[in-house]
């Protein structure tokens, strides 16, 4: 297998599009992906997008994007693990490249989440969760959470603050990013007194519902000095599945299929969690990302709740998470959202990332997952 | 690149498995190919599905079957091509084999159609074309082909006779096919009676909506001899894509996509299309078939239907097509189709195909195809 290299990225302001369509919003990234990287073509595409058919009623959007990117007749792949379909692009189109299939490919996300209504949204966003089982009863994912939270909070005493820390620690970075959907700032106060959702989760607890994607482009590493910015090298790559049903799983406090793609990954990069430098994680709703952090290494279990507390994940902290602003700041398109984290990854290690800029950044880690962690896709990056 | 063979196929019989959910089919096929093979776990699996969203109302399936398969944890992923997702499954499983990321990796393809009603499964199916500038205006597919099939016939004189003997073809084959789902055979005069769905086609010449699934499990070749039934190689594998909307091409007689997807099939496999023994191809509507055969070479632009009439693709013609029964006779759940495709040519080559059997075939050509057209995959598979 060849090493493979990211040589471009790229993404759009992310919000609520209404002037834009799904094609649109795919190509105006995919375009600042290929400029970054100073590619004249692509070889071949995957995009992931969670459900292209309930949002905007449109399939077969794998040939709609490659023919209005002007790249009509290449191979282009959409790929589906609902909130993970990013990150799982971005791993097929890892494993095109290393395999010596092709040279030059696209690993693009995108979601147009706000041609329905609200209801409507989180209806088609239940779909991630296993309907036979759970969306039979009402289950929607802020619900599905909630009974994560509740469960984290009895066991190992997380707080309601802590939660309410990782939202501020998320928008003090998204304030940061021009290209995240809410930039201000808030603080606990304010979490704790939003509107409740599904207790213990308001509404600042809850990442949004976003329009937006995001794209990037691999070489084999050997090739990448010849692009605009050079390389950062793909070191690790894995992907997990599980139930996606939380009652069918052991442990609420803990989301198997992270800790089983990290390993994976880990494995593959001969790395340890203390030598990642920084990591973007699936912060859908405050809890995930304290689960996540604990079940990928970063901290033992029922330490991702005082870690936050204690700063330890702010940009300047022993592991900084989500400096883009996460899900929750950034914005949630949810098949966009595994390419963002390696856009913002991207640029923090070619040290692009101005205000928000993490120290000496030279290995990243993205976490990606679909529904309540039911699929998790885990990449490592380093600065080549 | 390691050489890669099919070392096990499976399915159920089809049709309105209205006692069955998607997850129920899927398992049964998938069980069926891993005893086929005699494997024990598999590392890895794709799942090609058009639209388990807008017929089931639910995604994420990659994980779900995963589980309900009992290989929970595995990294598992749903694609999605329209009506090529089962041909983009196997595809990607190839890849993944051929790169040598996993070993033992499941390609497998699900469409549960029946749940919902005839009309919103046609307006389901017409989210694989354009839906911005094609549904908009009403058009489903058989419109779409109707449309292929006026322009076929008024520029090559193509007969609709030529077009009924596409169905009566191959439902002489399904009729010997204990899988499929109709297995009673035609004739041109009932093609021609039967009741109009769009002019030129009728209700015979076009592929049911179906429930089913099918599934294959690939190796590298040199491990093939290992397993119950040795393997079949992968020798050509080829994607493209082209416009999903159909006005947007230059010419409606012929598909781009498949004939680009058939040129890089046949470069990887060093063969030209005389030196195919026989072929499934995408006869979604009769006219598809005719349109095919021209497009990826097995015929002159316009001999398509002459050639039929002349016997040449019959079991015992030059090139017999579809001796399955094809999507006509043996059912169309869409994302299924592309791997069931394999499972006869697999059959073919093994020998095991009973009455439908092809003397002497040794290499067998799958063809198939998204939308009208919009994307296409075709994979070339040799006796080893």
């Amino acid at each position: 297998m060849r090493d493979v290299a990211v040589i471009g990225v790229g993404m759009q302001k992310w919000g609520e599009l209404w002037e834009k369509s799904l094609r649109d919003i795919y190509v105006e990234a995919a375009l600042l992906a290929i400029d970054d990287a100073g590619v004249d073509h692509i070889d071949s595409m995957y995009v992931g997008c969670m459900s292209s058919g309930l949002f905007t009623y449109q399939e077969h959007i794998g040939s709609v994007l490659a023919d209005y990117l002007g790249q009509r007749f290449i191979p282009s792949t959409r790929v589906e693990s609902a909130c993970a379909a990013g990150g799982l692009a971005f791993r097929l189109a890892y494993i095109e490249v290393a395999s010596g299939v092709s040279d030059i490919v696209m690993a693009g996300g995108v979601e147009k989440m706000t041609d329905v209504s609200g209801s409507e949204a989180t209806n088609a966003l239940a779909t991630a969760a296993d309907v036979d089982w759970e969306g039979v009863h009402g289950a929607t994912f802020p619900g599905l959470y909630a009974m994560m939270a509740v469960a984290h909070m009895h066991r190992y005493k997380t707080t309601r603050e802590q939660l309410a820390m990782v939202a501020v620690k998320n928008h003090r970075n998204g304030a940061k990013n021009p290209r995240a959907q809410f930039r201000m700032e808030i603080d606990v106060e304010a979490v704790i007194n939003s509107v409740k959702v599904a207790d213990p989760l308001n509404i600042l607890d809850c990442s949004p519902i976003t329009d937006g994607a995001a794209a990037a482009v691999l070489v084999p590493a050997e090739m990448a000095g010849k692009f605009n910015k050079g390389g950062v090298k793909v070191i690790g790559s894995g992907h997990a599945t599980d139930t996606i049903a939380l009652h069918a799983r052991e442990d609420l406090t803990t989301i198997r299929a992270a800790t089983e793609a990290a390993k994976r990954a880990y494995e593959m990069a001969g790395l340890k969690p203390e030598q990642i430098d920084l990591a973007e994680v699936h912060d859908c709703f405050t809890i995930a990302e304290i689960v996540v952090n604990e079940s990928i290494g970063f901290f033992e279990p029922g330490q991702g709740g005082p870690a936050v507390e204690a700063g330890a994940t702010d940009i300047g902290g022993s592991i900084p998470v989500n400096c883009s602003g996460g899900l929750k700041s950034k914005g949630h398109p949810v098949g966009a959202t595994g390419v963002a984290q390696i856009v913002e990854l991207v640029e923090q290690i070619r040290g692009e990332s101005g205000p928000r800029q993490v120290e000496n950044a030279r290995v990243g880690l993205a976490q990606n997952m679909g529904g309540s962690g039911g699929s998790s896709v885990v990449h490592i990056l380093e600065g080549m």
